[in-house]
């Protein structure tokens, strides 16, 4: 007897908590196990990423971003979803330019070339660049010292957190280096400041990504330098300084561009005015062909939406696709679908992926009202390997819907390979792993049936 | 306060399971963090599995497996483990042999080149190879159609289950095709078997693995044949039967070798007799390095004691790690390790990691009470990713272990690409990622360390 009950113990706690406390209809789960069925034999995601990635890098302004929407719309259409269409959205156009070079140099005559690229949005410094002496910095903290920085280059050289479980974590802590730092720099009286690439990694390619110039501040220029030119500039400095940079960029702010998110749906078939909102962004950073980033969100959006078309399910309510413009520098799209589409169509809940086409883990979930309804249906996600669902934020996409009230939703892979990748001539499409892409698709698929059907 | 009772509401709901209902100890989550800490600054796992791997393949029986017990042996010692020393084991000496060809042909003269493998443990064709016609076949009750196999070459083509979430499960299901199929094809009157790889991927390298053949019928030589080439060859056949395949090997069986698993302990503190076993599988098959199987568990293994020494713990009870000699072909080090061991000292629990190096996801446990016992300390694993306690079977190194009653547990890191690269020449170190791989480290450090602290 006393055995009976430590088995009927085992069995509850083995089953907790997916399937004791918060049964589930048959259908949900029979549903949930054909679309895992469905993706995982096709495995139509990683078809339509090598598609989209054979376009090449997306930057907002590019030939190649006006390329990616062709794509989509037609793809979206040729996948059945109704109402395509564009949401227009003037957006920025900032180009690399050809000119990207740096190289440290000691009093005595050492020389150390450096591997940088411009980060997002930098002003170009003179053609004949800028050489100034070199101080590296590791918190804003440091900065405050009385002429530290005064008519210098800064150096921000603090790496990010290795022991964070969660590489987005580590992320947030260290990118206010690129975000903010150039404008902290210049705060200080520097002429320029580089940056040690935001990434894991030991590796020789510089990882872009926007800055954020403070506009009462003047604008200095400012490039991301390879973690092991990073290190290697950190101990030239330590040999023996004081040492002189000389940096050289051409990159240009070129006039907005008249440009759009794409939009596509499955109308509800009863309450076709209430919207769950599907999307990544379609644009990326020029290096590479952003692969995970976000043309992984790009994939999981639309086989999320064309595995429940294929299934041949009528969900209740719309559910929409929405690529998004100009993620990277200035979340024009995601400004501008707010604005034009949030007052039309009631939006239940919106579903971001914009972190990487790895092995799901779960969802984060903004409300905690919502959060509490959606941890109930944890078992389905686990059926695609997304059965974590947690407090968070999504993406950056949603932060303005977000801030409306509407429920927000972060598709959550694994994140231990993200920042390898991200942002840098590696995030191409050999670095996405087919199943582990459809997993993906799927465990979205689920969440935003789930939605259609139960509302939140 | 209706929106209080519910903000308390999901805070119990986003909790539990593993904060509320079973509190930790501050320090076990201090211990878990430390461990954490320090495994990912310095990523020493991936170091270890560089020198392994360099070794290169490590098939039982040969020089390099040798060189391999030398390596591990002095490891140990370097890195402060006690009680080093080998565990004698006897081990099959099967040899690949230089020659492994296939072609299939048909009736009007059109050829088909098969990139095959001999299976581990076949038997040599004749030296002018066997000639006779190809039957394709799913499942062994095809087999029972009389005189379907009769003089024939069998080839097993059933895939791997790709809408299986878990790819062991679809390996376990399809891999009695390779480890059953010869002798069974022998009972049908074939005179050789050709079985599609054991992967998920569509890829041009054959995956090998060892057969079992029934002593109570006839061997027959049997070959694997990469993904691509089954495919190829199923096209063939249904392009116009009949064909006739031309097979040859000359590989061999030798006489077995007096060789060992590798053993090393942090002495227990308090119950020094009390041992928690931590366990890989040294041997690996002889095409790649066995990077992941099972290059990753030795790694993790050396590693997780490593970490625990370094934080300069001292575990309660004994913990063992034991690097087993033979897993591929013949489970002789676990045999024999069991029959001497396992005698002297009282073994608590045991730990297998036989399933690669990617990020974890949690473990398995075998014995219900020791399951709900090693569930409550959930969330300590979640800090390196492995939360996912659930109830399964280990690896076959724990096989004999086991059977004595003995709670075996599992590392289960996710499995999505495991089936890429097993057994065959793409299991290499590229494709371990060093945080994934440390992270497995940790994660078993963990749990070592609690059952060590708390006994089972």
């Amino acid at each position: 007897m006393k055995q009976l009950l430590i088995y009927a113990l085992v069995a509850f706690l083995v089953g907790f908590p997916f399937f004791e406390c918060f049964p589930q209809t048959r259908s949900s789960k029979d549903t949930a196990s054909a679309m895992l069925k469905e993706g995982m034999i096709k495995l139509q995601a990683y078809e339509m990423l090598s598609e989209l990635t054979a376009i090449g890098s997306r930057l907002s302004g590019s030939e190649n971003y006006e390329k990616a929407v062709k794509w989509a719309k037609a793809k979206m259409i040729s996948l059945g979803f109704e109402n395509v269409r564009l949401n227009p959205a003037q957006i920025p156009h900032w180009v690399r330019g050809k000119t990207e070079f740096a190289e440290a140099a000691s009093r005595s005559g050492k020389k150390l070339p450096l591997t940088i690229c411009a980060l997002g949005g930098s002003i170009p410094t003179a053609a004949n660049g800028i050489t100034a002496d070199v101080v590296e910095i590791h918190s804003f903290d440091e900065l405050k010292k009385p002429g530290i920085a005064k008519g210098k280059i800064v150096f921000f050289n603090r790496p990010m957190d290795p022991a964070r479980l969660n590489t987005f974590d580590a992320y947030g802590d260290a990118s206010e280096q690129r975000t903010k730092g150039p404008s902290q720099a210049a705060a200080a009286g520097a002429v320029a400041a580089i940056v040690r690439s935001m990434t894991l990694t030991h590796d020789d390619v510089p990882h872009t990504g926007s800055l954020m110039y403070d506009e009462k501040l003047p604008k200095i220029p400012a490039a991301a330098v390879s973690t092991n030119d990073a290190d290697a500039l950190s101990a030239f400095l330590k040999d023996g300084p004081p040492v002189r940079i000389t940096l050289k960029l051409d990159c240009q702010q070129l006039p907005d561009v008249a440009s759009a998110s794409v939009i596509g749906e499955i109308r509800g078939s009863q309450f076709p005015d209430e919207i769950i909102l599907v999307g990544g962004h379609l644009d990326s950073w020029d290096l590479g062909t952003g692969a995970h980033d976000d043309g992984a969100g790009c994939a999981h959006t639309l086989e999320a939406l064309s595995i429940i078309k294929r299934l041949g399910l009528q969900p209740k309510r719309t559910i929409r696709a929405v690529l998004f413009a100009n993620e990277e520098n200035g979340l024009k799209g995601a400004r501008a679908y707010t604005d034009s589409e949030a007052k039309i169509g009631k939006h239940i809940a919106c579903i971001e992926t914009d972190a990487g086409g790895f092995t799901p883990r779960g969802f984060t979930v903004t409300d905690p009202v919502a959060l509490a309804k959606i941890q109930k249906w944890s078992a389905l996600f686990a059926l695609a390997g997304a059965g974590e669902v947690t407090s968070g934020n999504p993406g950056a996409d949603l932060l303005y819907l977000a801030k409306l009230g509407i429920p927000a939703i972060g598709f959550r892979p694994d994140s231990q390979r993200y920042f390898d990748y991200h942002h840098s001539t590696h995030d191409t499409l050999d670095k996405v792993h087919p199943r582990e892409l459809e997993l993906g698709a799927v465990a979205i698929a689920i969440m935003a049936y789930q939605l259609s059907e139960n509302g939140l």
